[in-house]
């Protein structure tokens, strides 16, 4: 009887791993969108499907949470894990979101660069939630964790640079507002990255 | 002598009953305000003194909590229950001091109507803290919560058609800055009540 | 041998206090750049050395938390506690930073006096982590967080006048864009040495 456990606690795992997979999607996605300059209801609304399958999935978690008995680790950071995992996947939908409003169609080659160091630190973070299952070798999941920390640097980097860009060059203050907000915004998927990797690092804190 | 427990218990439920009820005042005035145009030191200092009194319920639920044996629940919880609906009246009082700031008198439709939402919003979280203390149907609770999560959506979806027209019709770059800044802050009073909500499900979760 | 704990123990506040003190001088330097109105290369690699000498000690946190069976307040209360700790010198790094990419060399006085609220805050925050030693009279350390609160409430004040005159006084909207920045994100250390104030507070009401 006792192995009944066992079943619920690899749950999680396997529902935290499609969620960080749907991030995944988003990023590609978000990469494959931002490099054809499409920004119209075909894509918006694609992008909206994604972020739908992150929130069903956000949801499934905490009702199985509420009515499992027996869980991998503390249930308020598989609750706050969930829920962190869930933000990167609605940043980047956010973003999509904006650029549709704004109009901005076409091909913005900074923006492209910056969404491939999206796509790695999501990877990284798909990689920490994954390396929570190997309680015996957390340092793998810490591994990624930094990985994460460092490409935040490095988006910080990029955003500057992109910004004191478009600052010297903007044609005017309408598209300098716009494609500010975007470029802190792309940066903001990187600083939610580093929030989920906070949540996985205090979890496996506790384990030690 | 083992009933001694037990008012200090309920305290708490009555103390954040009241502070959801100051949250609820505060999305009634701040439509009353939005609704006749009048962002003057009159109408800001009596939002101000709204925002003071969930301050000081803020406070005496801390203090008690540091004098108090027994708590309904994890004292982080209530701490961090405490201070998300505490934000959720100070985004709104930041709302109405910034458009007194940025000389925003007179009726604006949208804006108008999104503090409908927001008002909705606030109780449906004020319903989510009361469902907190009945611990055997909390399934209420958490469908408030799910409400919340509604809202926040169609928030989104009202903020970003407020931003497209915004950007279409905007008489000058000034008064874009300003509008932009409103309608975003306004939604953000949607984001606050979802954190409330993200407290209040982790808090059933463990409880579960 | 029960008191090889104790070594532990101390270790953590020694290491908090390392921290807040980089906190401090980073807030003491930022006065000094803001007085100066250098914003430069030199400037900007000293301040960000200072936020490198926090990222290491935070880590040391960290890591040592993953390697300590007893700690003196929860694990994951140390961890948020460096990490919001680490955010105050990250924040005011972010600062100089976008001064720089803005190219927004000379003395403004108002930001100059907006420093030193920040400075006063910050001082606030180390008193309140190292007053987190003295169990027994945790009030000291509450009463240094009622401080930050009250700080804060101040800079919002003084954000909001900066920003009336601003939009007064503007010579054009993008030098308008750049300080509306910098104000309010000079506002942000005070929101983020209030969040520090609450982990605080949250730890000294768990040991009450």
């Amino acid at each position: 009887m006792s192995f009944s456990f066992l079943p619920k606690e690899i749950d999680f795992f396997i529902l935290f791993d499609k969620l960080a997979n749907v991030a995944i999607r988003a990023s590609e996605y978000f990469t494959e969108i931002c490099s054809s300059g499409k920004f119209d209801e075909d894509t918006v609304s694609k992008m909206r499907e994604i972020e739908h399958e992150g929130d069903d999935i956000t949801h499934e978690i905490i009702r199985k949470l509420n009515t499992t008995f027996i869980t991998p680790f503390d249930r308020e950071d598989i609750h706050a894990l969930a829920n962190e995992l869930d933000s990167v996947i609605d940043m980047i939908n956010t973003i999509v979101n904006r650029m549709k409003v704004y109009k901005l169609n076409g091909v913005n080659s900074d923006l492209v660069e910056f969404t491939v160091v999206v796509e790695k630190s999501v990877r990284a973070v798909a990689h920490a939630v994954a390396g929570l299952r190997d309680t015996k070798h957390l340092q793998h999941a810490l591994d990624s964790c930094v990985e994460v920390n460092r490409l935040e640097n490095v988006g910080d980097t990029m955003r500057d640079n992109m910004l004191a860009k478009l600052f010297d060059s903007a044609p005017d203050t309408i598209y300098l507002i716009k494609w500010k907000e975007i470029f802190e915004d792309a940066e903001t998927v990187l600083d939610v990255c580093e929030d989920v990797a906070n949540v996985i690092e205090s979890i496996a804190v506790k384990q030690a």
